[in-house]
């Protein structure tokens, strides 16, 4: 139990950087009154959108915990709810830092770059801190609550089925907060572009454009608010997934020990935001000035250290690193067809690399950080201007709109390339050294890095807004190059974020099926469900599976289109209806144009959210009606499969594909190929526009889709165990 | 035998309908001398690619021979080399047909609309009919010869090896042709363009553009040659493999049923040619004198004809409808877990639909035509002018070229939904009524309209190019307006072959891979393989296998993109070394331009076609490496799915999509939004060259690889078994 509440207070201590950064973030000086107007129409739109948003979002939450309560009881009800609220407050508390950051950043970029990027990593700093500790926070004390004062078993079905609901609360949060954040941004963002800088003629964050506020708000409430609530999922559902895993698949482990190793995710995570914590003061620019490098310090800083800490922790925690630890309950046996029977000798071996040692999850561990490394590593080569994928597609730029858009597809379809070798390796490593626990705690210490992680991505929203007050404050042109100098690195940082969580759901993948068959096994012993892939209602749910990104991704791309023109309209309304307002002599109405997006992307996200939330029941229900229970199982289990392995592919692809959009935009911008105004300049910035929707909105939902069809599917076989049995 | 001996006659009465139609088209005015001229240099520069092609193919051809020859003997390299050479002859035979109807269309449409749509429709039904034909004799005469003078019996193993090879051979040449004619099309169509239109602004098909003649050679050498060697590997694949799986799987059968049974698609493929061929009469203009609806009751006719007919033959073939047919191999207890015997019991229920009648194969066949007709359709709403997809992109382009492909993505993402969800009730239904056989003969049946659906496609680049004509030669407006209309619904009939074509493939996909494990099963019975999605080398598997498709239209969209390029670059030094060009006093290099086109298609097309042969087979052996023969088996077993899974996907929205595209154009141009020269429409023509590489290059090809990719799977079984035995 010390286990459990060392990784509390690592969590607390995450909590309090947090507040004491919050502090000396708030400390620093506001800038001049204009740009404190300017602050403070962005704070009141953020403010406005996620209100109304987490009302939405309640009211869904609220059906939903009432489903559970009748479903699956009061500690369901109970998990769901901490995990509902504290997603929430990650993202709430990451936005209200940010909305208060960017001015200051501003005001600080007049000082000194490093000045700039001082405020506006710290401010990020704080959401990534607090998305790892409320993480940590929620899972522990859960976890605590439950096998002490509750005096549950740590692996027993109400723990388990606890820990489930936990990541379910903080999944459906997830997605609306990413899709409807998704929405809101693309939606400001492409509408504010096309009705100022292509119909009127007017740069970008030019205070006459009336959508000029709701572009800003949208950094916030998509990139930040939207992005913490993701990653704040992915971290409870990777962490507390491992420890369900171990409670379902090892076994013939002493009580003392299975408190230990179950106990052994929350204290890596604990550690790891300590070494996250030393990282951010190491975020410092060199003699180079080059940011992405006084970033990588940071970062780097953060993985060397966890390095020997996981090392530290994980002794600490097992005792003798070379003890052999229970064994897997997978026997060859099960898996063979019954005339292998007499080679099953054969495959043995595989089974007892499941026999593993404290040593042996160190190394998945280590495996887990060398994927971070090469994720991040993938993601800046694929959106960095230094390499060749955005220098080819900054190229094609100069044939046109067509060529430019050919090749930006063309590297998104490539990109997907690397990180899923790279994935695979890791599966397979991962695997022949300790079974299915081994890719648990692979994709543990992946995660536990996501306080790091999400600090330079949460930085890229304040220095966007930076750059925006700057500009509509009429601040010195110095002041804007600083601030474009901070904002560029943004977008690498912030595709690394989305690769490295849709990476983890990979990892993750086969843990969630894992946790599926076991289910099953347990709850409905005398129904035979084949998993094989000779099964047709295999490929069924497969096909099905792969389907749900291609739908969602559909749904996402179309509302950014139809709420951007709905932005549109809105402004033309505002221009023909008040000339002063081209003239810069009239105050454009902000407030209505970020209350026509907020109406459109609230409503745009309710139905694509649903998607993978009904998609698994309804799949189950319609195959057992035609083919019987048993090929119902079949089926969803399969589709589990096949959302990850179309997501997989559709989430990076659209991801890395909008970043190097985005940064060929740039290079070109830089004085490359006719430089600003020239024909490549105004194709790139229609790869961009293109490339906005697929970054923001549809690419980065797809990872808390995969996650929410996966724990439907769970808590969809626990619901039917229940009204079985009773 | 008798069956086979009516399955011949009927492939020999489809080569006879292309000869006799040949001469036919052949016959009609041929245009004034200007016209012929044109029409003899698209002739000459298509025969030069092609034949540069097939040079190429065929020094990959004869090491595969080679290879072939020594791992699995005599016979597969002759059924190998048949199913190469007669793939060739279609595309061959096809292509020159169309060069040479082209401008007799182009004459036609001076006098009347009627007039042009039946010489295009026609030479488009010779190139329907050889696919079709010569698919059918290639299968019919070497099974014929197999199991009659060379005295096989009908199941043995070098009865399905040779029809393995065959099937391979078709697939080899197929994705070559595909590849390079698709490379070749669009990098001569987007270097036109982007040269012509966008740089020196002279309309399309200007003969003062060098890269013309190269425009319209593409549309020959990819939209003719490579679609009719895509079809007719397509074609032997279905056919061949539904023969294949059921010697394979269907145990029990006296001689004679078993004879019968495998000859079934053959007489089925056999009485469609003629529902075909009478099909190809009925294509009239009504009094609406509307194109797409004289197409429709061609294709109709010919579908509902089929019932009757294949219900004849299938009559005649077995006799008695409802006499109980063998049984499948399938038991249910060879995929339950030992422990879950008890409840074996269950599911035999499941495995007692694999005992089929008659009757339950005509049921299927008509899945197969529901199929058909349901994919034409959902094609036609994705791609059609008069529905919300193509008019909802036309919109999005008044807002801009960003706003244009963004909603592009967006509906090539949605149009993945309706086809997936026919194929999958295709499956369940079949399946439910005669197990993985049932499965095949929807496919067969699916496949048997081939003739007919070819003729449709192969109609639209002769319209293409007619209309290229009467612009080179300066033809009255009037026909121009005629072939426009012609060309219009060409882009949906092409549409439509893409979509048919990868849903066979999908619908083949269970009985692909059921032949893998049986195949499997018979030659290493000793090796136990875990095909269960617990085995963490069937997620990777079906990871590397999800990741082909993306990796290869990487390729493909990479190579158009640079072999545009080098078009535009030869045109600009055009212009510049001769300004007489432009004037229009002196006549542009054309040669050259095809010259540069060619070097580039088939430079390009070789690293990606080799990707799907060699994939497996690099995957089989790493995987065995790295964790034993029984995991290299599961690994790409699953490989085989996740191909399909992912590629279905890839497929659907790239043809789909890019017909939208297309379609959205042709919209505007109709006046809609502004019409010809217009921001709309400028937009609207970055989409569509967005699009020209998605539908034509790297969207169609994925069908053959997905079947090469399986072929190859089957065949290095055969090859290990025959190094293990030897």
């Amino acid at each position: 139990m010390t286990i459990v509440y060392i990784a509390i207070a690592c969590g607390v201590l995450a909590v309090l950087y947090g507040l004491l950064t919050s502090q000396q973030v708030l400390k620093a000086p506001a800038g001049n009154e204009k740009m404190q107007s300017i602050a403070a129409a962005i704070q009141e739109g953020a403010k406005a959108y996620l209100g109304r948003q987490y009302m939405t979002i309640a009211v869904v939450g609220v059906i939903v915990a009432i489903v559970l309560f009748f479903t699956l009881g009061t500690l369901s009800t109970i998990g769901f709810l901490v995990g509902a609220v504290l997603s929430g407050v990650a993202g709430f508390v990451g936005m209200n830092i940010s909305v208060r950051a960017n001015v200051r950043t501003a005001e600080a970029a007049r000082t000194s770059l490093q000045g700039g990027l001082t405020l506006a990593f710290r401010s990020g700093a704080i959401t990534g801190m607090l998305v790892a500790g409320l993480g940590l926070l929620a899972i522990a004390v859960l976890f605590w609550y439950l096998i002490g004062p509750f005096g549950l078993a740590p692996n027993s079905r109400k723990v388990i089925e606890a820990l489930t609901a936990l990541a379910f609360g903080a999944s459906l949060i997830s997605i609306f907060a990413r899709l409807g954040g998704g929405i809101f941004t693309k939606a400001a963002d492409v509408g504010a572009d096309l009705v100022g800088k292509v119909e009127a003629g007017i740069p970008e964050d030019d205070p006459r454009n009336p959508a000029v506020i709701a572009d800003n708000v949208g950094d916030n409430v998509g990139d930040c608010a939207g992005m913490a609530a993701d990653l704040f999922e992915t971290y409870v559902v990777t962490l507390g997934l491992t420890m369900v895993s171990i409670a379902l698949l090892v076994k013939n482990l002493s009580d003392e020990l299975l408190l230990k190793l179950m106990s052994l995710p929350l204290i890596v995570g604990g550690v790891c935001i300590i070494t996250s914590i030393i990282g951010t003061y190491m975020v410092r620019l060199g003699k180079s000035q080059s940011i992405m490098g006084a970033l990588y310090k940071g970062f780097w800083t953060t993985a060397i250290l966890s390095v020997p800490a996981i090392w530290f922790v994980t002794q600490y925690a097992l005792g003798d690193m070379n003890a052999p630890i229970g064994g897997l309950s997978i026997d060859p046996s099960s898996f063979l067809e019954p005339s292998d029977q007499v080679t099953a000798e054969a495959v043995r071996g595989l089974a007892s690399g499941a026999q593993f040692t404290g040593w042996s999850l160190f190394i998945c561990m280590m495996i887990g950080l060398a994927v971070t490394g090469l994720l991040v590593w993938i993601t800046e080569y694929y959106t960095g201007t230094n390499y060749r994928p955005v220098k080819s597609i900054a190229k094609a730029s100069v044939t046109g709109h067509g060529t430019n858009v050919i090749q930006g597809l063309a590297i998104s379809l490539e990109s997907t390339a690397l990180p899923t070798l790279v994935i695979v390796v890791a599966v397979i490593a991962a695997y022949q050294i300790a079974g299915i626990i081994g890719v648990a705690f692979a994709a543990t210490s992946l995660l536990a890095l996501a306080g790091m992680v999400v600090a330079l991505d949460a930085y890229g929203p304040v220095t966007d807004n930076a750059g925006g007050i700057a500009e509509m404050a009429g601040l010195e042109d110095e002041v804007r190059h600083k601030t474009d100098a901070l904002d560029a690195v943004g977008n690498t940082t912030k595709a690394v974020t989305k690769g490295y969580a849709i990476g983890s759901a990979a990892l993750a993948a086969l843990v969630l099926f894992g946790a599926y068959t076991t289910d099953l096994k347990e709850f409905f012993p005398d129904v035979p469900v084949d998993f094989s892939l000779n099964n047709p209602y295999v490929i069924v749910g497969l096909l099905l599976g792969a389907l749900l990104p291609y739908l969602f991704g559909a749904f996402g791309m179309t509302a950014v289109g139809r709420a951007a023109g709905s932005v549109v309209e809105d402004v033309r309304q505002q221009f023909a209806a008040d000339k002063g307002i081209m003239a810069g002599t009239s105050r454009p109405n902000y407030a209505r144009t970020v209350d026509i997006v907020t109406k459109a992307a609230i409503k745009e996200m309710i139905v694509p959210s649903l998607l993978p939330v009904l998609s698994p029941i309804a799949i189950y229900f319609i195959i057992t009606a035609v083919a019987g229970q048993s090929q119902g199982f079949a089926a969803v289990g399969a589709m589990l499969l096949g959302v990850i392995v179309s997501g997989l592919f559709v989430a990076i692809s659209m991801t890395s594909g909008g970043g190097a959009w985005d940064n060929a935009k740039k290079y070109i911008e830089d004085g490359n190929y006719g430089g600003k105004g020239s024909e490549a300049h105004k194709a790139a910035v229609t790869g961009d526009t293109v490339g906005d929707p697929y970054k923001d909105t549809a690419g980065p939902a797809v990872n808390p889709m995969i996650k929410i069809t996966n724990i439907v599917a769970l808590l969809l076989l626990a619901a039917l165990a229940g009204h079985a049995a009773g």
